[in-house]
């Protein structure tokens, strides 16, 4: 008898964040796929005898999504109940949408768990709104990394913007966004490790964000938050936030 | 002593996308202020001697928010730990930055726990990914709902767009997104009462939605997706997706 495959949001880092039906699928899971940047107390939801496989890609490795979408299959097929977990929403940046596709192609049957994206849940954690009546009546999310992807459609940036996955090109990012509407003095928030015991938090406006984010050596993985603000929209900083 | 507000995010309906988070404020809030939209099931979270207050609005008893705001400092001000629930999330459309900021301007400890907002978990439920490589690298938030408060930015529709409460505006909102640069042919979806045993889903291309929407009788809250399927994001559909 074939498994069944469960694509899994696990939230943005903080084991909390999990919803109870992405626990449900952890207790149920005869085989868990993940990588670094899961944390480890999600991986203490599995039960005892789980089969726990390390997938986890560097950057340029993208060779090994087939290697995965492999495994997936076989071992659904073989009968388990296999558990891919991911970051965030599965389907938001995050490859989800390919491995449902590769795994719907082969007759697998296959479920998305979503979870929160970071996208949309660290800027709550730290109290700054994502929309806001009669300031931001629109919310983007695009992702920073353009190389051997698609690029994002900077033109199209909503009252409040959101970048996920800047790493590397964070100056690119910013000139991107101040060439379609976004004014260079927009304030924006930078946040890596988000959630986690890590996090740490930039607040800045936007044409200044990669200098400071050198100068205090913020590293990867981190979101870009902006826009709105010229209205306020990230006005409500928590006292303890950095600023510069 | 003060208390504290929890602005909590319920998820999009079904009980099993609460976060840990969000059940462990239920069981330990003093006082939970809760809309119609809450599952009951929600509700079974929180302690026997709960007081459990309905705040829901109407449409356009857009007066009632100011009760609610004040009903949160008062309740918070007794001591009590106050659990304000809210469907999705409650700073992507649902009024939660206006009562953040009115609970900080007056001293109150106030903190978000970001939930799954519709329009990033309906999508995934019914196997339909939000962004995809080499498909969509751009994903849009917009709300239906224009008269009252301020209107969405039509014109910055990324590759997928996620309109929230298009209610009674959907022949509006068709023609604002075929206005912006989104094709008239656009696969899109219509879910009604997503995730819920009530759930209704429609899948048209995007001009026909309003028509057929009122020849199948679907009734809001409802949610529409569309975009970037000119090129096939939205093809992974369900065997039993109604079709027309």
């Amino acid at each position: 008898m074939t498994g069944k495959v469960y694509l899994v949001g696990c939230g943005p880092g903080t084991p909390d964040l999990l919803t109870i039906r992405a626990v449900n699928v952890l207790e149920s899971a005869d085989v868990v796929l993940h990588d670094r940047l899961i944390d480890d107390h999600v991986l203490e939801h599995t039960k005892d005898e789980v089969e726990e496989i390390y997938v986890g890609k560097k950057a340029g490795e993208s060779n090994k999504q087939e290697w995965i979408n492999e495994l997936l299959v076989s071992k659904a097929e073989e009968g388990n109940v296999v558990a891919r977990l991911k970051n965030g929403n599965p389907v938001i940046f995050a490859r989800g949408g390919e491995e449902l596709q590769y795994l719907k192609e082969r007759g697998i049957d296959v479920e998305i768990v979503p979870g929160l994206s970071s996208a949309t849940s660290l800027a709550p954690l730290i109290g700054v709104p994502l929309t806001k009546r009669g300031v931001s009546s629109s919310l983007s999310i695009l992702t920073g990394v353009g190389k051997g992807g698609s690029d994002s459609s900077w033109e199209n940036v909503g009252d409040t913007g959101v970048v996920l996955m800047t790493v590397k090109n964070l100056s690119r990012v910013v000139e991107k966004l101040t060439e379609s509407k976004m004014s260079k003095r927009t304030l924006s928030v930078l946040i890596s490790s988000g959630s986690t015991s890590d996090e740490r938090i930039l607040v800045s406006q936007l044409d200044r964000i990669p200098e400071l984010a050198e100068f205090v050596g913020i590293e990867p993985p981190f979101n870009t938050g902006g826009g709105g603000s010229r209205r306020g929209i990230i006005g409500h900083k928590r006292p303890d936030f950095r600023r510069f």
